[in-house]
């Protein structure tokens, strides 16, 4: 029999972070004031991230020591699974071999709970009542919640109104972990009264559920908030997945020749692919990188790399990101933990250096991959996942014509269970394929005032 | 660290399915046929079921072998995880030691596809072209609909109309996986046009929806019917659950002193429980083992055990089982997977013979000890899954009082990412208590002419 699956055992969960920033020739560059230019202090984060947090983010230690409370409970579902890909190799009929890390496996259904236990693990430790949020689609917001109940915090999640009116099974789950979760724009906050008060049927938008989950943390000083992407100390946080991985491509026979995960904020990407990145710097190996994007949200692939606020209405500092503007508005598509206008520090550089690549990909590619995936491998990936299979599918083929025994590693970063209306609207042939003209960039990023990263 | 997960590997998927039977000092009755009372013949299965199937429905031998192209489709997600519940002991404050088997990593997210892969797999040896089948709530419809995309067999489900109206999701999980969903009643078969005639709005039953999925088989040799629960050799195929348990148990130090399982039709509950029932028989240990029901469909605990129907409207041979009445209608309670007026002839007759307990719950003690599972372990458990912790959480407390160091395990069968509005109803005050009261099951009774089983 053919072996599908290689497992690790309890006692192989990592027992550090890796700060890739350390291994880096050009670091990436400071957060800028936005008001003078100048590099932030850590000091302007304490409202909003306990100590610890915050000293990860600007760390350039190499290896950042995980605390056995978080590893006890990452023990819940970690390791996470890698499978060969067999069936898929099949349905292709490549010569190349796939793999595949499975981080569906958490009880919130993606890789989000790799963050957010260490994020809810700081907060109690430094005393923390409540941690707030914000969440689109969901995954973010269950994984906190789930995270926060494990930790016996309070957690406030500010979702987005037309997700918490459209996606009342994503409330539920945060509910079922005892999560409160409030449609954005809300009462609670001036941010979303002042909104309410112009439009009382307001769809909300994740800038304004940042900006209200942020002002609750900022006047309360037993309340701190949350993020689940793009900065720092998340990025490393995720890095578990591609040391897991690392080892589990050893047990398979040797390490991958292209690594390739969806691109959102950067988090499932830095996750698996970091830890790779490593191998490249440190012992000379030559593998390849690709972020998988949409191609209605293409950052990487045609955005600017300048400094740009994280958040949709500029309350945060500035940013050196690739970056489509901030207030960019991506195409209502399903795959919402990708409709993210800009890219984290650490990625965009290592991008800028050409230490990794990206490609953009249409909806209706990416739907036919996820498909195809569910009929050969069983699990039905997430709109977000199925970019990736998409991108691996492509390498296969390219394999397939020039004859090549290549090895492809990619990270399926959560599962489809709450993503049936997306396959729903697929079958019924509503999935729209998006690509923006230039036209439509340019006006984005020509209302930018901010300098770009040289 | 304590360990939380006990694991194996994929050479420890079993080779052989246990067949109970050849142990039982007494023997399950046959099925009668319903006009002459006299025993069926295999060879009246014919129409609905391939030969092997049949072979194995009537099996006197102990282990039947797997073929290595099921156990190779099993590898997907097999062996499937078993827990040490730490967080939750550590919530009741109890001396016991608790254990569950997870099956809900099965892509489908249930113990289902165990009999889906072998069943799509013998009908694909036979030339079948077609299965059919009916579904209440999808958690069957979706394993089969995945075991025959895995063995390229075409799929047709006849989903209870109410079910496809409410449950859109799990109809686009079944399609995802190639199979065609009808709501039934249909237009596709005779039994679906008459009742369609007499009720154009009919919300369909399961009774109705077999008598569509027996039909489009009967009338076509190229097609065949499945079923998901009570038949013996569905029964038998669970048995690889109980089988990977003892394993695991090894691990964790010893067998359980109680195993849990919920009980619909009984087919998690022998998954689990026959293997360990086999160590009573053959090696003297003393495990207890409980089936938990819900109190709105007590056929266990206040059934009759006299020969029945299988389906609610008469079509199948008589089986004998604790029955509460073929065409009893449960409450409709969230746990669809519960509400099943009889229990298949093995388990009954184990019952019979007092080598099983069994108890039922009701709704409120359910969705509470489901949601303190979601809270402590994590995995959100389906409601047919809540029944079984419910009872783990009456032993723990039991143990505690006592001052018992006792281990309990229990199947927790499938996740309840697919039931989140049962647990929104929870939350919403909306969850009945359901308690039949004695007139209600006699009437039910009372109208059935087929002898008691002495």
């Amino acid at each position: 029999m053919q072996q599908r699956k290689f497992i690790l055992s309890e006692k192989d969960i990592p027992t550090h972070w890796y700060n890739i920033v350390a291994d880096m020739d050009e670091k990436p560059r400071p957060p800028l004031h936005p008001g003078t230019g100048e590099p932030i202090g850590p000091e302007m984060l304490e409202p909003l991230f306990p100590e610890e947090l915050i000293r990860q983010e600007v760390s350039q230690e190499k290896w950042i020591p995980i605390p056995d409370e978080v590893r006890d409970m990452y023990s819940i579902w970690r390791p996470t699974p890698l499978f060969r890909a067999h069936n898929l190799e099949k349905a292709l009929d490549t010569p190349a071999k796939i793999y595949y890390k499975y981080e569906g496996v958490s009880p919130a259904g993606s890789h989000k709970p790799n963050t957010a236990i260490p994020q809810a693990y700081y907060n109690k430790q430094a005393g923390v009542k409540r941690i707030t949020t914000e969440t689109g689609a969901g995954q973010w917001g269950s994984a906190l919640s789930f995270a926060c109940q494990l930790f016996d915090i309070d957690c406030e999640v500010y979702m987005v109104r037309i997700s918490f009116d459209h996606k009342p099974y994503r409330k539920t789950m945060m509910n079922t972990w005892g999560a409160k979760v409030f449609p954005s724009p809300s009462n609670n906050t001036e941010a979303g009264r002042n909104i309410l008060a112009e439009d009382p049927d307001s769809p909300g938008s994740l800038g304004i559920a940042i900006s209200e989950a942020v002002e609750q943390a900022a006047k309360d000083p037993h309340t701190k908030y949350a993020l689940g992407s793009v900065l720092n100390h998340v990025l490393t946080h995720q890095t578990i997945i591609g040391q897991e991985a690392i080892k589990q491509m050893e047990m398979a026979g040797g390490m991958p020749d292209v690594v390739i995960a969806p691109f959102g904020g950067g988090s499932n990407f830095a996750g698996l692919t970091f830890p790779f990145l490593r191998l490249n710097m440190e012992e000379g190996h030559q593998i390849r990188f690709v972020a998988s994007e949409p191609a209605s949200c293409p950052k990487l692939t045609r955005g600017q790399f300048r400094y740009d606020f994280g958040d949709a209405v500029g309350m945060t500092p500035l940013i050196p990101m690739y970056t489509l503007g901030h207030d960019f508005v991506p195409a209502p598509i399903h795959a919402g933990g990708l409709r993210y206008h800009g890219a984290g520090a650490i990625v965009s550089q290592l991008l800028h250096n050409d230490l990794i690549e990206a490609e953009a990909l249409m909806n209706k590619e990416v739907f036919e991959a996820g498909v195809l995936f569910a009929r050969t491998e069983g699990i039905i990936p997430a709109p977000e996942a199925s970019h990736g299979i998409a991108s691996v599918i492509r390498e296969a083929n390219k394999a397939k014509e020039e004859g090549q025994t290549k090895s492809i590693l990619f990270n399926l970063c959560g599962h489809g269970n709450f993503d049936m209306k997306a396959f729903e609207d697929y079958f019924a042939g509503k999935i729209e394929d998006h690509e923006l003209t230039q036209s439509e960039i340019d006006a984005s990023l020509d209302k930018l005032a901010t300098p770009m990263v040289e």
